[in-house]
């Protein structure tokens, strides 16, 4: 059984008809599993619908207090691209015993070009496979939470080393 | 460095116009790989575009060489589900510094409701991850070669055990 | 107020999972209307649900009765692209004051290269403009019903002179 | 022979990585004829790519004059929502001989949710077959230009009387 929580990011974004604008209402995290076919247990939570950018520490400090507090030992997570690495590296400290993947989407699901389906497929993967640490999933690469950067001028993750 | 051998298989199927029949013409896997802005080395190559309930030994038999043949250690096939574990057996002689992970569609890509997308996501987490082995990846999980098996009611695949 | 009669055709057919055969079990018209935002008061009746190929003199009078019987002049009719014009040329008998427009789609709606979402908003506004008369749009064209043909060759549809 | 002016609005605005801006950068409606196998000649040309919260009368006035310039009697024209209306006031002087359609969409193309394909077939349609005169064609209605309001609350497109 696999634990996801919802913290929001580009992934889960949609268009808000009355002024044009991107909002965060609710998760397609549901519908992209409905998709896949998928016939793993799944415990889905939303903590909170952030742009990532707007997170704060607090907002941090709760996603790494609901990863401990639950009893599931592989948990995915979904969230913005811009900070994953910020909160990836919260999540690391007294939390040995977990397999803990990130993963979020350069284009949200409501878009036909979007990444958000093929990544999630692939994030659920590793989340069942890897060994207890923190890790992202994007780009159909899994990087060690200490090891990755977002390189903002390609939107793609790299390896620091 | 991630091998993709194609073989065909209801994934790959499109709509053919002249007389409205589902055929195997070419593979979509490259474009499922830019939906998930790949960032992964990938040789693809085709073996063959076969509908599964046709093929005999001897695309199994080819199939299984080429994985032999190939200096790459992890395999990804992309294969019809009627006789994915067929196959599988077939692969699993012989094999023991490999891994080679088995996906396929219940959908075609072509189709807007395709579980292909997914499926590849999460198959090539999978063979980057898994230890030497052949596996099917189905219905976002991950089987052993000889602990599966496909429900031909619900289109689902289910562990034997 | 429009009256739709669906008989069925490659725009409603859709994958049978079971044995990979594509299907027609029950309209999408309904979701096409809904993506387009129509405002327009609709009466969809589903007449039959057939490859048109396998149409029969019988199910062409069956269709031509209800033209008849329907209270509505304006009236679209999805029909299969192989025998649209067979029974455009049936329902031109004896319906002088009513406005009939013929639409299909060369790729059923459930794939993602489908050309019936354009194809049933371009047909709507036919079936709400056009005098009395029995049409077939297609390829963006409007054609009079004894004025056009189905090129089997490149699947457009032309004008006899 | 049709000509199609694009002048911009959420029909064509796609997703910027960079920054998670809906922008205008091109338009799609080469797409969306390609995906509704329109077998019409159109000549399209691209007078501008603005939100229509953004244009000016200099705007309307060039759109206008673009109208008269061209030797087509049969004119399509992609506008954004929010301004159509007042648009479609500035077309209507002086242009007796044309019939001009405006259309746009209140989701993107670029969404899987999209109106802009129903719409575009739609209004292609329309263009064809409407005498002379400014009309908007939006919710599968045919509006003349001076008894239609777009409700901001709806998001739809309602006659004035």
């Amino acid at each position: 059984m696999i634990k996801i929580f919802i913290t929001g990011g580009t992934l889960d974004k949609e268009y808000r008809q009355t002024d044009g604008e991107l909002v965060l209402t609710k998760t397609h995290v549901n519908e992209i599993l409905t998709a896949g076919r998928c016939g793993l247990e799944i415990d889905l939570e939303i903590i909170m619908l952030k742009d990532s950018l707007f997170m704060e520490d607090s907002d941090r400090i709760r996603i790494r207090d609901k990863c401990r507090e639950t009893s599931m030992n592989r948990i995915l997570i979904t969230h913005g691209t811009d900070t994953m690495v910020e909160t990836a590296a919260v999540l690391s400290s007294q939390m040995k015993d977990k397999t803990i993947v990130l993963v979020g989407a350069m284009i949200p699901f409501t878009f036909r070009d979007s990444d958000a389906v093929f990544n999630l497929g692939f994030a659920l993967a590793a989340t069942q496979i890897l060994p207890p640490g923190v890790y992202i999933a994007m780009n159909a690469k899994i990087f060690n939470w200490d090891n990755v950067t977002k390189n903002k001028e390609t939107g793609r993750f790299e390896a620091l080393n």
